[in-house]
């Protein structure tokens, strides 16, 4: 049975909530709620539920199918569509006047500076450019924009004194208010430039845990550091946080960005003559302070560096942060086996290729799978992943894992028809269950992203596919660990601590901190055994005074003589006069 | 004319110096002082200065070849063989008791406990063996030796309690005195384990800088972090600074070590219960504090790390360098320019096309030339090396530089037959002069080592060299910077001072430490003019109280209400139905 509403467009979630009530309901064996486009209905026909006469439907026509035990069943599940959509609605405080263009919309809130665009990417660049046209700031949520269209969209913008946050922006801190997927941080004197949505929420946390706050936080887009786009949202961001009086210190996120853009970028920061700190991911930093610029190694380094130069002196804490590194606090780790990773391992050292020896990492955004790829790839050989850094780590379908693997679940890949992760943990439960089942795996390690924007209580999804995971692993007498990274602050609107309690009911080990999780994994992972005994060296190696014999370089002896040590230098020559097959028989002959 | 010396080995400084003698001699026009090995017989065809009757020499007769105006002068330069030999042993102190081999020297020292090791490469195993043997340690600065070699010797050190530092080690620091290249550094808590020569010195001056001290500092050679090798010295290393008392601070230094020892040294470095720092050479760090270790990203942070956890506490100017970075600290550059780097361009912003607009870094090892590249391959472009962090940055011929270049003077490749360039820098200052002479180079960076070990006076070949091509470049009107990179102690035995001093003097600005070059780099290159004006974006763009109208996702128009700000939600609906081609039309038409 089926229901075609014409001109009735849904977003991916409320259509993935009627989904599921629907597919919930009494008697129904499967249940779809899409809209009929091109895509959606080779999807529907091979799950073998496409209906008869749909083919005059069009791209904004919703469609509801129903696959029931009965007609009847069938019948009343989709008479309850509207109502469960006006619920929905009237969850989300929405039952007021909806307008139902962009213009209604902005005479309804001629205040409203800001336009949020999450629409298809298809229809994204046009709807970007009518709020530019109406003179309003742009926060472009949608990914699938062409690279052309995004230059286009941001000459206009920048020719006009406005801002183009995206395409592809998860996240935007803007006078306090989280655009898109944000976390809740005070605010303060941090004053952010992001091109990474997951990097800008790490930081949010930890800039919170260490009790400082966010002035603004403006996200730009992936490819805005791209040479095409030649970081044209950045540089107006940097403009702009430079003339912000309450910003006082400016944190720039991103992968490397294109070298031609790169120079432009650091001297606007450094030239802003505020304190300036760069992550610059899955890259080597040149060094902890190149050119005035402090450059840090993850968002929690970030996050300690800003503070202490944010001038939160005479805080001793945060000092210290700097070396101990706020990163490196436990949650459930046992904080012993933290600090001493090798002292208490968890599985027995045995020969690399018995028994359950790979790790999964699973994250709903490419920033943190990027760090954790830098993580792993230390201690984890062979790594695979679909965010490499380096030639032979990629691995050819993202859908199936090999040997170590970390997964951006966020990747276009992946989400195609399906929402975000982090809307939706669905996905990444499924995944989660997967990897666990495999018997190579010892370890899963997974993300949990809080928030606005984000799902209202992920661990309900999560927890119980952690529990069945490990139910399973010990019904095969199988060692397994699940860890999580929780990554919320204490204003987020799901209670954390409460999500934390869920999934370590589960059996799960909650880090707040990718670098913790890290460690926690070098410490889970088996080790092979050492291969051969060694005979300690006696410490009068090391004893003074030194002394020395020399046979070779003469300077080298004389710089022993030089430093007060006793040496002898031996008038050296080539044994059998330099001759390479004597010297091969009085070798022999030894 | 020529002189052959049977069985008179010489090392390859002392040839080299011989050498330069007899050239300077009057009348001389050419002089070579070689042994006759197969491959210093061809190099003397190759010049035009192979005597008759070299047949039946043997790989270690020396060889002395002159050409000169007349036959008295050639005669008289030969006479002068033995007493310039006998000068040169003299000055070194060697006129001693020298015995024949290493049994005699450690009869004449029996309480060595060190046998140091340069001779060439093929005899090297063969040497490092019978001091083994004899049951003393090895520093082992040949390189050349092959990997199996290199393990059969480890094995066997290892199952003796013996070390063998290297092959191919440059440098040491045991019990205060240096072995092989060292700079001079007090004694102190920090202990060091380092696969890397250069890296291994410049941490020894900046820990001299921040007035800390080294307890031991053991190099292992660029292989013992391989697969095969296994860390077997590193992990001896770990060991005995583990139980070595005044060592409080274990720093390791290397590449990124093999996936498969990695793990066992991380927990080795770790299960000591002391603070652990680890520089792991052109990779992204995993965080700041993974796993119990601290992870630096140059030798100036390892020094601010190491120093700050061996607890000189109190001491806040050593607490502020962890933020503000001791590599920050500028020589002779201008401080105002260091510490903004853009508002002070050396050269005005051009097309990149057009003038000098390139830079050459020269350096003597390959530690530093790493971090070099991961320096300048933020903004330059493209990028040429012999020590690529990137696909695509490999140089065809490291004796042709390309656009960008960083080259590693101390390969292999480019010192075959000629003394290492830290023994000897007429091999830089000839690169430095081809470099400066290139008219599409804007900047030349070269490095100066000082230190036991190292020339004694590096300035007085440099200086010469950087005065000329400077003046050249003035000649023919172009803007040429040339900076150098000195690394010594206050202790050194040439003084840096006056190093310093002599090199300004020549017109080079001389920096302390790497990150400082870098950002001198960055500062010095011609940067892109912007390339379309751009429009300010007004302050009221991050104003408070926000408001937003939202199209799309209707979950982000719930999180701004939730947030208390001010949002309205768009009814949206694809245009034109979803119809592309009328989209396409109705876009045409506005």
């Amino acid at each position: 049975r089926h229901l075609l509403r014409p001109s009735a467009y849904l977003d991916s979630v409320v259509l993935l909530a009627l989904q599921r009530a629907l597919a919930a309901a009494p008697g129904v064996e499967q249940a779809a709620a899409v809209m009929a486009t091109p895509a959606n209905r080779e999807l529907l026909a091979d799950a073998g539920l496409l209906p008869e006469g749909l083919d005059a439907a069009r791209p904004d026509d919703l469609v509801v199918v129903v696959a029931a035990a009965d007609e009847a069943a069938a019948e009343t599940a989709l008479g309850r569509v509207d109502e469960l959509l006006a619920a929905r609605r009237g969850a989300g405080g929405g039952a007021a006047h909806r307008p139902r263009s962009l213009e209604g919309a902005l005479r309804a809130l001629p205040e409203a500076r800001w336009a949020l665009v999450s629409v298809p990417g298809r229809y994204a660049a046009e709807a970007a450019h009518r709020a530019l046209d109406a003179g309003r700031h742009v926060f472009l949520f949608s990914d699938n924009v062409p690279l052309a269209e995004e230059v286009a969209l941001k000459r206009e913008a920048g020719g006009r004194g406005l801002l183009v946050l995206g395409p592809d922006c998860g996240t935007a801190v803007v006078a306090g208010v989280g655009l898109g997927f944000a976390n809740r941080v005070r605010r303060g004197p941090v004053g952010v430039v992001a091109a990474s949505g997951t990097g800008l929420q790490a930081l949010l946390c930890h800039l919170d845990e260490l009790g400082t706050g966010v002035s603004h936080a403006i996200g730009t887009g992936g490819r805005d550091l791209s040479a095409e786009v030649g970081a044209a949202t950045a540089l107006q961001a940097i403009d702009l946080l430079a003339r912000d009086e309450p910003t006082r210190v400016i944190v720039l996120i991103s992968k490397p960005p294109a070298p031609a853009v790169a120079g432009r970028l650091l001297a606007a920061a450094v030239g802003s003559g505020k304190p300036v700190v760069a992550w610059l991911l899955g890259t080597p930093p040149p060094g902890r302070a190149v050119g005035g610029v402090h450059f840090a190694v993850s968002p929690a380094d970030a996050a300690a560096l800003a503070a202490r130069l944010a001038g939160a002196s005479g805080d001793e804490a945060v000092a210290e942060a700097v070396v101990e590194s706020p990163g490196a606090r436990p949650a459930s780790f046992d904080p012993e086996a933290t600090d001493a990773m090798p002292r208490i391992p968890r599985v027995p050292d045995r020969e690399p290729d018995a028994g359950p020896r790979f790790v999964r990492a699973l994250f709903g955004g490419g920033t943190l799978a990027l760090q954790a790829v830098a993580g792993l790839q230390l201690v984890c050989e062979p790594l695979y992943t679909n965010v490499p850094l380096r030639p032979g780590q990629g691995l050819d379908d993202p859908r199936r894992s090999r040997a170590h693997s970390v997964i951006d679940l966020g990747a276009d890949e992946l989400t195609a028809g399906r929402p975000h992760p982090m809307l939706d943990p669905t996905l990444l439960a499924e995944r989660l269950v997967e990897e666990a089942g495999d018997p190579q795996v010892a370890v899963v390690l997974f993300d949990l992203v809080l928030g606005d924007g984000a799902h209202p209580d992920p661990a309900a999804v999560l927890a119980p596919a952690a529990a069945a995971a490990l139910e399973r692993a010990g019904r095969e007498g199988r060692e397994l660990a699940l860890l999580a990274l929780l990554q919320g602050t204490a204003g987020d609107p799901q209670d954390a601590e409460e999500q934390a309690a869920r999934l370590e009911a589960a059996g799960v080990a909650v880090s707040r901190g990718l670098e913790d999780a890290i460690g926690a994994v070098w410490r889970l992972l088996p080790r092979s055994r050492e291969v051969a005994p060694r005979a300690p060296v006696p410490l009068d190696a090391l004893a003074a005074p030194l002394a020395a014999v020399n046979l070779g370089l003469e300077v080298f002896h004389d710089a022993l003589l030089a430093q007060g040590a006793r040496a002898v230098h031996v008038d050296w020559r080539p044994p059998a006069g330099g001759d390479e097959e004597l010297m091969a028989l009085l070798r022999r002959m030894r």
